[in-house]
């Protein structure tokens, strides 16, 4: 329990944006504040005080009874080093320690993708589920595990980092300087890469999201294919069928392996719905191990949305007050 | 705590060979009885008939405490029914009680690979390791998965069946209706099949496989493939790169998703030691995401052998009478 | 023109059976003698016993105007050595000067898919045709190109190699040391490789190929495959689908390529007819590029079906005596 | 031969430049003029103004004789019309015509590849060859056949479309709406989006390429790569690997098919020399079905480089008065 008076603070540092808020035990977003990420390039100073703006804004002249951090990128298996983040420069830098000190206050860490999974295990899509796993499509796409009512965060703090498990050999290059990797074939990035393709070939001529282009195919977004899918044009189906198969496909790889309960989607992509979430079913069950043998786990979108990582953060802040020690996630 | 004078029994029920055993609690085999298994087409009453006369044997005229099953096949997450055995008749019966009420003692069961992974955790290559991952290269590929020291079973008790995960789009067929899965590209099945394609080959005329073929590729097995790697053959060492490098390769995907301390590594493919391991350790390391920002976990061969299974069980049936109620693995 | 009285003879020697002819100017086949093919490792005489043997059948006591050869193996370009064959000894030695000088009269030799377009474009399917492929599914691949209205045998001999073109990288292994050959996926060896693979899965389970395999895939022969799709049968039809697709696919390469009139298809798998050219001419026009803006080739079936090489092996020693010097193909 | 005083003018019409030349019978270019291509969208009529413009300019006031044209794009198998060119408004209309009318001079047609084949043919590195493939990397591949001592077009015009072959199955997509195609993996194209797609990972940070793009991997131009490799840059020489191993792969296909005596490379990738043919010797050597029965093809790059479609073309229009009738290529 919280002193009186006081708030916890979750932040969620993502690639382009921070947004720092103050959430209540049940979930709710009660106050927000938002800056830009400085980018990969810069002081770890500039980062920190950024952090510092947001934290101070929401706390709003109430002491800070703890900080919960999610961040985009590897995080440490004692939860308190950034290792590696591609758009952060952080590298291995003790920040929970220069952070609590810096704040006079309580600090956690953890990965934006197992902080969603906390906040929707506690509070959302999950509750109440013993086994599930969270695969979050933005660019790339973000994973975390659930099993026995805990988010598993792996011998480095690297579990569930579901992206890039390669699925076609020799496939097409990943940023990650491996090829094939699934998240090449499904997630945002992968939804706008398919349009590009193909929105210059005869077969999609004059469709809109040709017009769109009007011959410049980088003019394509994520949510310009979103919504272009809405409205029934063929290309966007067409990508949104493909990067849904091979979400199912991969799906039914992680159930092989890990037999959960339920999948939870989340992520910019997960908001069109069942134009994802129908061809991921078809090809999870096609492509499922002893499926007649087994209940094939349902599949269903986050409750938290886009704000599932400050929630779960929120949640970090929370456990830092309540009981004696840090608890486990 | 047994009963003094009375035995715990182990049974590893496999597709060709029934194999009953007492071990001691420190892991020791004691005493063995062999039994064929029956086949898929026969009565249930049959395969219950080899089974009690392969238990009988054990017991030798001792009360039997408790007995341990391990099944190759599906076993539901009560660890009371197999569900599918591709070569035993047992469809979903109520297997564990009609033993139990047959025998007149407690019964547990699960299946091979996580009893395997069982004995390796509490006594074997695993021993003291928070999280591992069992990988069986037999015919196919079985597997279990240890987290929090503990196997996880899964909601359909089916976690860790990584040999039917998709690794080749539109690949190769598998005996599951699936194709691409990984067992087809690492496995002894994998093994000798890469052999018999290539024994005919103008690239391998006369190494000493060809020879041992003499014109016809279905005398290779996997034994003799073996046998010849020892002896440095050209073409057995190519099936063991290519298997070898295919288990690296879907070890990286695990070890993304499960992100464990260890990988133990059995079954008879395993007994090639680094002429399987040291193509597996290079394609995990070449393949697993932020490899330069973790520990790479290690990959050991089981301390087991083909003993894990029955050993295993004999620690389930122990666990049935060392607690009030059914421990849980 | 032959001297009167006296007969040429046609002699296709394959990898099983050697079938000499006498055959109409109009290519009626009005006399046969039968031999089996010695095999691989025996000595030359052996085989040569055998070609003199079935020709001293065929002349039937007339003397011998000319004999033509239709090998199933490398032909060199000059056409008078087989440089290599994977069912006979043959390995460049100058066959046809032997040959000439036992039998005391003129021969012509060339590979027996060349023959069979010869005899295609002279009299059969692709009569009066300026530009055609000859696409052979027997255990492999083979092939010949017409263009021009002439068969093309390329610098050495080799033109028409079809089935050694790769269509999946890192694909199946082939006899030739390649891997992923067209032959691997479209030809009678992948017909009923499919078959095999698939038989004894849940999702053929009770099928009549199942029936028939009991329990031995091994039992599947190319003729009973056949003849369970003309009855309807599940997997049958499926396994044409596959191989039928594969043959349109590489078709497309080839049509890109050559830009012919027609598409000549023939072999054993090509008794199915429309089970297979569907598939096939479906896959053609899907993959084809400028599919908008050319006539896509025609793909009939052959003419002359398994006598096309020997039918085409007459017509060469009929030209041997038709004009002054030896005719082109 | 051409009347005293008159001129033959050859044109080249690329996707971005028009080039016009009055060449020498021996294949030198005397004299230029140039156009910027203008584009899909426009009128016909602005096309054939800047044709007329461009040969009105080489003429400089003398008689034309008569003009050939190589245009980018499929021309019909009469030599009349060009059906289909991605960067330029044709689509089937009588252009031979029109312009023959329009100029008062007799006018020819091919596409660019086959000008340049036969500028090779004729001119350049396949003088004196009897059977070669020209195979142009360029943005995409272009592609022509030589057989016989001529080049060969094919039923539709179409034959020598190498670049849309399948070489991938389910592959990367390319703008002519199918995936897999060759030229998405070898090519200009190839060449640079391998290198974009690689361009930020770790393991190119800090190579020339990476300080080029700084951080936009759009900067990244194919001249770039080039010069990086020749400056021996890491990632410039994996590019140029990927993309010359490929070239080999899909060599040696079409020489199973076509058995030819030479290969010419040209395309302004092929400017880098070895960079490009070692790799893709290597390639074709281990991808070529009967090596070791049969002279491998020797590849070679073009004599007349960017020029070889101007000097084709200018052939053609000599033709055109060289003889009673039009001659065929």
């Amino acid at each position: 329990m919280s002193e009186s008076g006081s708030v916890h603070v979750g932040v969620d540092i993502g690639g382009t944006k921070v947004l720092a808020a103050e959430v209540s035990p049940a979930g709710e977003v009660l106050r927000t504040a938002h800056r830009s990420t400085p980018g990969r390039r810069v002081e770890l100073e500039l980062v920190e005080d950024a952090l510092t703006e947001a934290v101070t804004e929401v706390a709003a002249g109430r002491p800070v009874a703890g900080v919960g951090l999610a961040a985009a990128g590897f995080v440490d298996a004692a939860g308190e080093r950034v290792m590696f983040a591609p758009h952060l420069p952080w590298r291995g830098e003790p920040t929970l320690s220069r952070l609590s000190e810096r704040w006079g206050t309580r600090v956690a860490l953890d990965n934006d993708a197992n902080c969603a999974a906390l906040a929707e295990l506690e509070l959302g899509a999950a509750r109440g589920v013993d086994s599930a796993l969270l695969i979050t499509l933005g660019t790339g796409i973000g994973g975390a595990v659930v099993l026995d009512g805990r988010v598993v965060r792996g011998r480095n703090g690297m579990a569930g980092e579901f992206g890039h498990m390669q699925v076609v050999p020799g496939g097409l290059p990943c940023e990650c300087g491996l090829t094939g990797c699934w998240e090449q074939y499904s997630s945002g990035n992968a939804l706008v890469a398919f349009v590009r393709a193909r929105v210059e070939t005869e077969e999609y001529a004059g469709c809109a999201l040709d017009e769109l282009a009007a011959g410049d195919p980088l003019k394509i977004t994520g949510p310009a294919v979103t919504a272009a899918a809405a409205r029934g044009d063929a290309l966007a189906l067409a990508a949104y069928e493909s990067v849904g198969s091979w979400l199912g496909v991969g799906m039914a790889g992680l159930v092989a392996a890990f037999d959960p309960e339920l999948l939870v989607v989340g992520g910019g992509v997960s908001t069109a719905g069942d134009l994802l979430l129908g061809p991921a079913r078809t090809a999870l069950e096609a492509s499922l191990v002893g499926r007649h043998h087994r209940d094939v786990p349902r599949i269903v979108t986050t409750a938290f949305g886009a704000e599932a990582g400050v929630v779960g953060a929120s949640i970090l802040a929370r456990r830092l007050t309540s009981s004696p020690g840090r608890d486990q996630t």
